[in-house]
């Protein structure tokens, strides 16, 4: 999940402005305004948080999966099985981003009665970033993890085909004056899009990345892109099986546990070919069941703070960081200066809004209209 | 945690009578019966698993915290803090094993009612191997999930000392044909004892395993042994900053939730210098709570099913594995003909069991009382 860095060729737009665009475009399809609110929130907080692979970049893509009737951008979750610490919401093929923003309040909900407490997402498409709704409980004073099984990139180790997704594990929790400790990792060594970054600029490959479709370690991008990703770990002498194990925990505690599609069985990433099915699963921990939160947030506070000061390595970029800072830093700065977006990116958006008759509250090339 | 083969000069003691003299020996320094048992089965399904570095092996230097007076022999856990889906238990410094299994046992039986269920364990000590808690929740139709901090033995991301744990995370589900599914895994890319291996068998580390006392790449076991492990990933360019965030949730989940000590602040692997006051954690789900734990598992066994069928990679030295397959096969293989223990080992517990005046059903050399 890198943070990308704000383009050369970017145009800044303002979060409020994108937000409010992203969710009228959204309503456009059909969407109730309550549930496109979500999808505009946890969109834009991607792109502010540095994420452009996860955010409105994205919106093209979704749009292409209700157009092909695979996505109902209508339907609200309904609870259709459970107990009070562990419910599983059926998506009904709608939005990703409400069906999990509506689990993991209802796992908040009940944590702060019961200490902690699961939901579970089947029937459900892509939700965007793992963090955000790992960071939802963290701004509660609570530990929130954030599950979800994707399309199969990963091949397990010794396997010569991708079987298993970039299962993301994102885990949240309050941290002073950090604000939160946010790990929000694919468990393979690297996403896909960044053997599309090396491709673009002509890369060679570390061996530790990826397969070749032959199932030898892949030294182009482009034998890459023909083989599959390396779970995080890379090869079985540094720990590649361990990367498989927490991908498979992940479509266990998801897709095979909520009942969704699991592993080789999903389908291909934004593939209109059928509904998605995946699973999301949301693990919420209450620290005041076993003391006060200001108590943990403080201990943790104290904890990050001997980390950061530790001596380095030579040749260290910088002093050793906390999960989730270099996206809370591009956060600040999108909430300061606007979102940041490149020209493929805010093309693409100009597009689909001139299309649904939703003009973009920005233009590009030449007769920007914002300019 | 690398299962063992067995040693070319080892000794094959029955896994009833080893289990057998194990809780005498407990028992001979004034551990309960009943506390005495669940340290003895848990150290020989160590044995029994191939993980000789966590099994009985470690009894003298467990017998050496009794004697130095930082470990507490006769203590009884106590919950002292909780809600109904969460509760933290006091190990007051005694046996991990025992505190960990007691608090185990209380999360199967709430997520039985619940639907999920946590125990957190803090002022305990080293509780063996993680997955024997994992696989508990498992042998009950559950998911479990354990975790535990250990002595800072990794260097953060860009850190030249070891400031955190090997921190394990063990997940375990029932799986049909295959028993479990489970993952048992240190959150470094090899374990310590690895390194240890190295250096008797003269071999070169590859980069990725550790770093030198000024935080290079440790190319020779000696350097690493003086520096410190990398976490899971390797360096930042292969992901290490995943695995270092996987050793730090861990943490979070455990010391720093359940108000034991955490991180740099952890005393050494088995010092005397002073309680260790580690932290626990363990969550189990109870896939009956949104369905029936047949189906789960039968949708478990058939993904399994699917992933050890795949095309392997050229030069693959066998099929694709499930995590605790060569486990469950050194399980049998003891459990049939003995575990098998090398002479440094057997030797150690002899000398053990002669100074506490509990005879080891075995004997070392060429007066070798049982053969």
């Amino acid at each position: 999940m890198p943070v990308y860095a704000d383009p050369i060729d970017g145009l800044a737009v303002p979060v409020d402005l994108l937000q409010a665009w992203t969710a009228r475009l959204v309503e456009s399809l059909g969407t109730p305004a309550d549930i496109a609110a979500d999808v505009a929130e946890i969109l834009v907080a991607s792109d502010r948080r540095g994420i452009a692979s996860h955010g409105t970049a994205r919106l093209p893509s979704y749009v292409a999966l209700i157009e092909a009737g695979v996505m109902d951008p209508a339907a609200r979750p309904s609870e259709d099985a459970g107990r009070p610490a562990l419910r599983r919401f059926d998506g009904r093929n709608g939005w990703g981003h409400h069906a999990s923003r509506v689990a993991v309040d209802a796992a908040i909900a009940s944590a702060g009665d019961l200490g902690t407490a699961t939901s579970i997402v089947h029937n459900s498409n892509h939700y965007g970033i793992a963090g955000w709704y790992a960071l939802r409980a963290a701004h509660h004073g609570m530990i929130g993890i954030s599950l979800s099984n994707t399309s199969p990139l990963v091949a397990p180790t010794r396997a010569r085909q991708p079987l298993i997704g970039t299962n993301p594990i994102a885990i949240a929790a309050p941290a002073g004056r950090f604000g939160a400790f946010c790990l929000d990792m694919a468990t393979s060594t690297i996403p896909r899009g960044r053997i599309e970054v090396a491709a673009r600029r002509g890369e060679l490959l570390p061996v530790g990345w990826a397969i070749d479709a032959e199932g030898r370690p892949a030294t182009t991008p482009e034998a890459a892109l023909a083989g599959a990703l390396h779970p995080l770990g890379g090869e079985e002498g540094t720990g590649g099986h361990k990367g498989y194990g927490l991908a498979l925990a992940v479509d266990i505690l998801t897709g095979v546990l909520g009942g969704a599609t699991f592993g080789p069985n999903i389908i291909g990433l934004f593939s209109t070919e059928a509904a998605s099915d995946l699973g999301q699963a949301f693990v919420v921990i209450d620290p005041a069941a076993i003391g006060t939160r200001e108590a943990f947030e403080a201990r943790l506070e104290g904890y990050l703070d001997q980390l950061v000061t530790a001596p380095t390595v030579p040749g260290a970029p910088g002093r050793v960081l906390i999960h989730g800072e270099p996206e809370a830093e591009a956060e600040r700065r999108a909430d300061e200066r606007g979102v940041v977006i490149d020209a493929v990116h805010a093309r693409s958006l100009v597009e689909l809004g001139a299309r649904l008759g939703v003009a973009a509250p920005f233009g590009t090339g030449p007769d920007r209209p914002s300019e």
